[in-house]
């Protein structure tokens, strides 16, 4: 599989990561949180190469997690914006922050602590449950499958085949959907 | 700044991203989560080539993300299993999930529902405070400097230099750090 294929999984990580999953990317939408806008300024901030940079932006624009916004007429000139697309990436940003506080530390403490105005307090961020408000566990959580992956499932084991591996069944289910709806894409 | 000077930054998301912010990496977790331990394993999942596995693969060992385990003598092959450092990036893999569920769907819904079994219902994951259990919004959550950021800004305070942007912030913190602790690393 191609890098560039990634996006066609049926599989939400996968997809995700087809955005988001090269190097730079992530730095940039964590300086966009923080409020630059600015092309100078990512390059700056980042001091990764023009025209790098310039790809980088480009696919997220295009993707829509940031939105270019004319800030200077004649010449004019634009600035990058995270759109409610980039904004959802917020929990992305923070566990990745978290665990990099909990285990990149160089023994200085954390580069940051985070204060809630909710409720005034430095805060940690927990993943919980929606339902019960626990804090969710790898070991207690079991993935079921959505339409597409139940359907390939289905078809495979009418055939008397087995499962592949996750990645392959993402793969192949996203390949088996596009032909039963008629060769589309 | 080279990619590889990204794990200096006094920045957890830009050290975690050392780590993890480079094509394949995160998938390879994903497939370590859903039970992959295996070089042909994780190789017939991601389609990827066996030469850019095995550096991701290492790098991910070096780092203390998987560990290597063997699994058969005669000759010794080794299994990859997530490491305590490994198992707390559940976080980051469900709020990427999350994010595709959301932002990614191709129009059949999401790919996998999660079942949490704590409470038997299908869970939705939420970032919430840990003080006082709210989902914590970005225009809610201020940044305050840790250790190393708050003594590099009251060193250029006190030198009348405006702070710069948080990456450069981010890098320039670290060398001076390491400049106050007498020129180590």
């Amino acid at each position: 599989m191609k890098w560039e294929d990634t996006e066609q999984q049926v599989c939400s990580v996968a997809r995700a990561l087809s955005v988001l999953g090269e190097r730079w990317t992530l730095l940039i939408i964590r300086d966009a949180f923080r409020g630059t806008r600015r092309f100078d300024d990512f390059q700056r901030s980042l001091g990764v190469t023009r025209h790098r940079l310039s790809e980088r932006l480009r696919k997220l624009v295009e993707q829509g997690v940031l939105t270019r916004v004319p800030y200077q007429e004649r010449p004019v000139r634009y600035e990058y914006r995270l759109t409610r697309k980039g904004l959802a990436l917020y929990p992305v940003l923070m566990t990745l922050s978290q665990w990099g506080d909990d285990w990149m530390d160089d023994g200085n403490g954390p580069p940051q602590s985070y204060r809630h105005s909710l409720c005034g307090k430095v805060t940690r961020p927990v993943l919980t449950c929606d339902e019960c408000g626990e804090g969710l566990r790898p070991e207690e959580v079991s993935a079921q499958f959505g339409e597409v992956l139940g359907h390939y499932a289905a078809h495979l084991k009418a055939q008397g085949v087995p499962l592949p591996s996750d990645g392959e069944l993402a793969r192949d289910a996203a390949r088996y959907w596009r032909e039963q709806k008629g060769g589309g894409q």
